[in-house]
């Protein structure tokens, strides 16, 4: 079923299915990178927690009726999705100040965003990833106006969906982002992955984070914290 | 008749008008500050230059009907303006790719914009003067949705002025940058200088910068080149 390697990301490779070319499968990789790559280390099993949380993500918003890349866990590690053509545009999402703005902003650690900040960025690793506006958006990209403002509502949307996802296992939605691609068909749908790679994710009773920054800033056991994460959510059904 | 200083910033000092609370006097330096103040100099008679083109430049926009703080010329170096107290956003309007846009986007300088692009960067020297989006704005500043629009359709006005007042003396305006004040009735007008020190201006004949990238990038005599330009603009009428 598995064919050829279309291409190796930081955190998967991407497979043909053969014979479907409507169909990709995502194999996660157990590799964390952080700081546009420049830190780098691998977690064995890793690559399980990304694929099995993202899938029940992407279960969730499906059910909440957003359309999406996903069709179903295969493995472990691997996923099945629809092929899409990624926009290169990454669409950050933040409800609390956390990372990178508090820095480029000036602004504190945990000061709230009412209504939630809508970022865009430019996905290309060369350059850092730099933010961009909706003008740098249209010049750089073929997404047209009326495509930036669908994204940016359905990243709204999707924001409202998973803060309630993510406060039934107990944890804070700081910030998290998202791709979108388009189908055969020209349909823009949410792709990529969800897990807390993508996400900033504070434990509600103690604070703690509970997502890739435990990584990023060697605050404990990461492979720990994102077991925790899958079993919160194993046990809500 | 001048009063008390202001402010005192990279290229200009700011003062007060005795008896009268609605003007302040611009007095330009003879400075010239670059890479975020990384990179300075002295040019002694840059003041005149700066002070006299920006006034040249701000009476044309009057004429057009754009709303701006100027006021009027007091001498070589001091010009009187309307006080306003400044909406902390660089608008910046390119026509043609040149400086930081090409390494931050990867875009080949001399790309032309059509339309052109108009970016946001949010005026703190500390952060290095960091490029925001709309809702940035919105947050760090009191500027509301309306304001920004206003202030965004206003800069591409003002650069179809522009383009059209220095096609007049044989140069092509490949970008600039503005800022926005204020009244105290609350009315938002063009405020600040614009000058070789705020604008990229290429001859038209023979490709060469005539603006503040001569010092920047160390390309001849930097008084002579905004020497051209005033005696060009005098020439004009
Ligand atoms: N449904 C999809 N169709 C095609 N490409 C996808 C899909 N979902 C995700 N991708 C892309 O798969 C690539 C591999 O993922 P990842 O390892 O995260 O790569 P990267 O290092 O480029 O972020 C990414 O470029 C991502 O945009
Ligand atoms: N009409 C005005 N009323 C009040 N402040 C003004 C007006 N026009 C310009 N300014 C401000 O005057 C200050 C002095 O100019 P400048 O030396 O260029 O300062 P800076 O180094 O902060 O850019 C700037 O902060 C500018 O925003
Ligand atoms: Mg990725
Ligand atoms: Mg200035």
């Amino acid at each position: 079923m598995k064919g050829n390697l279309l291409y190796e990301g930081k955190a998967k490779r991407v497979y043909f299915v053969e014979g479907n070319d409507n169909n990709l499968i995502l194999s996660y990789k157990s590799d964390a990178t952080a700081f546009n790559g420049l830190k780098k280390a691998t977690f064995e099993g890793k690559g399980k927690y990304n694929n099995l949380i993202s899938a029940k993500v992407f279960e969730f918003l499906h059910e909440k009726g957003i359309k999406t890349h996903f069709k179903q866990a295969l493995n472990d590690t691997e996923q099945l999705v629809i092929r899409t053509t990624i926009i290169p545009i990454e669409v950050v999402v933040r409800n609390i100040a956390a990372g990178s703005i508090t820095k480029r902003l000036g602004i504190k650690e945990k000061t709230p965003f009412t209504p939630p900040l809508v970022e865009l960025f430019y996905k290309n690793d060369e350059l850092g990833d730099p933010l961009i506006n909706n003008e740098h958006a249209l010049f750089l990209t073929d997404a047209k106006e009326k495509d930036l403002m669908e994204i940016k509502q359905a990243a709204l949307t999707i924001n409202s969906y998973l803060q309630e996802f993510f406060k039934g296992i107990d944890l804070t939605l700081a910030d998290f982002k998202l791709e979108f691609g388009r189908t055969l068909d020209g349909e823009i749908v949410l792709s990529d992955e969800i897990s807390p790679d993508t996400c900033r994710l504070w434990d509600r009773k103690t604070g703690e984070k509970m997502d890739k920054d435990v990584f990023r800033e060697d605050l404990g056991d990461l492979l720990k914290v994102y077991d925790t994460i899958l079993n919160r959510l194993e046990a809500v059904k």
